[in-house]
């Protein structure tokens, strides 16, 4: 079954002590796609300005990616620099530019009101919201958030989270948004605050599967070479999502757990090279091979 | 067969967001030694002044550690009085004595000359070789640093290095110890200077188990209570050693997997009171209960 995602589309420019890429394609909903659409076929609801290169949709297009719900508006295209310092974690934002993306009011298409999978990449949860309105009865809403989001609009990011099924957030947003330090009991907070499943990404030391009743740690899959960490997290849920909708079953913890490994065997791939360009290269056999690595890594 | 353990054997005064507890066991052979006397016979060398509570010492024999080899000199025993932040990392040390660990001078008893098993805790690298030194034809010989040793006595570490088989060391030290920052890169250069294994201890995100030819991930056991973190790591190569040293078998990576594991349970116990009071009331069956839940947590 396809999935919808709704998010960012933008031009980046990122410097790590490894290097430096101008204006390459950015955005949480071209991480995602790219890593869903491995699995699955993937529409986009996002906004891009005039500016927006020819090329990028044509990448997205090339990999399976459905560019029609990406509306072209009169402006610029949201912009991003960051820099990395020698731990590869939290770049400095050196400059930010909304442009379309300020006055994004998302329209999912028609003929993608039906769909069963929603992802809800991070951004404004009165956003998010609006796209969660557009779509009738969805089978699995997945969202993502961020620290600006739990300081600035908590009570509509509550209201969100009382509406979807899986929450994919970082280890220090968890803590933030539960006001909790131990992982075990920010969880369980979470929950109640709505998700049925709560997925904890900690960056090279893998992810948390929650459930009531249930956890997984799945490890990281290790590389010896990171050089560009953007986009880890989004492309972490593309491959979890892509995953789990292809499968098309009822949501039970065996499945996301896999959805898991795939998510972090795709996430691999994308820290190893600037922007998106090993994703766009990314070879089915070259998924697979990983991903039977990736079990050994914790098999006892 | 039994471990031979030199290590320090000393009062903790601990303070955590969640408590104070002063004047209490602590240094890393006490609790390297009750967490392997699990497992098998220890053999303890260390050195206490006529100040140690004859309390620490039952506690130690109760639990079936051999104390014959903690010399007791005329002076103070090692204290450490350290406060720890809410995140329960990188104590803040408020004081520490030296004592007779100050001129300590190891001498391994005669009868346990011709052990096996190995482990030298973290202290000065010429102390450690200097027991090294004193046993005929030890079969394993795994030995722990930090990061003031690294910086201090660089040559010193790196020629006892080249006499053990496991380093058990924490990912601060081990990208210190080889200067990268990728811990795959660090464990290839860390092998190259001796140790046929690796452990990366990474607290509550788990460990990392390195061979030239293989790698093993294992989780952290996810505690809903942690008070005191205070001899996680002593305690986690003391479960590792005395499994190890229990099986009695020539190293392979299978088994040195399950080391690992029980490491990782053991010290999931200890951080649940301050100082050694878990440790000094663990059960078998608690082991084995926790053991099988920690399977579970990364099998797929």
């Amino acid at each position: 079954m396809s999935i919808v995602v709704v998010g960012s589309v933008g031009i980046d420019t990122i410097e790590t002590p490894f290097g430096k890429e101008e204006n390459v394609l950015g955005g949480s909903a071209s991480y995602f796609s790219l890593a869903a659409s491995n699995f699955t076929d993937v529409h986009v609801v996002s906004s891009v300005g005039n500016d927006f290169p020819s090329a990028y949709s044509e990448l997205l297009y090339s990999r399976g990616v459905d560019t029609e719900g990406i509306e072209v508006g009169a402006g610029e295209t949201f912009r991003w620099e960051g820099r990395y310092g020698y731990d590869m974690k939290d770049p400095e934002t050196i400059s930010v530019t909304l442009g379309v993306l300020g006055s994004f009011d998302p329209v999912v298409p028609g003929k993608h009101r039906d769909t069963k999978y929603l992802f809800l990449a991070n951004t404004d949860p009165e956003i998010q919201m609006k796209v969660l309105d557009q779509i009738n009865s969805p089978r699995i809403v997945a969202c993502d958030t961020m620290n600006f989001w739990i300081e600035n609009k908590p009570q509509r990011l509550k209201e969100l989270l009382g509406r979807v099924n899986i929450l994919i957030i970082n280890d220090s947003e968890a803590r933030q948004l539960s006001e909790e330090s131990l992982v075990t009991k920010a969880a369980k907070k979470i929950m109640s605050m709505g998700p049925e499943f709560l997925i904890v990404k900690r960056g090279e030391h893998g992810a948390l599967l929650f459930s009531q009743e249930d956890l997984f740690c799945a490890p990281s899959y290790l590389l010896e070479q990171v050089l560009d960490p953007t986009g880890a997290g989004d492309t972490f849920a593309g491959g979890f999502m892509g995953y789990v909708a292809s499968q098309d079953k009822n949501l039970d913890f065996a499945g996301l757990k896999k959805g898991v490994a795939y998510g972090s065997v795709i996430a691999s791939f994308t820290v190893e090279d600037f922007s998106v360009r090993r994703l766009g290269s990314l070879r089915k056999e070259e998924i697979k091979e990983r991903y039977g690595q990736f079990l050994k890594l914790s098999a006892m």
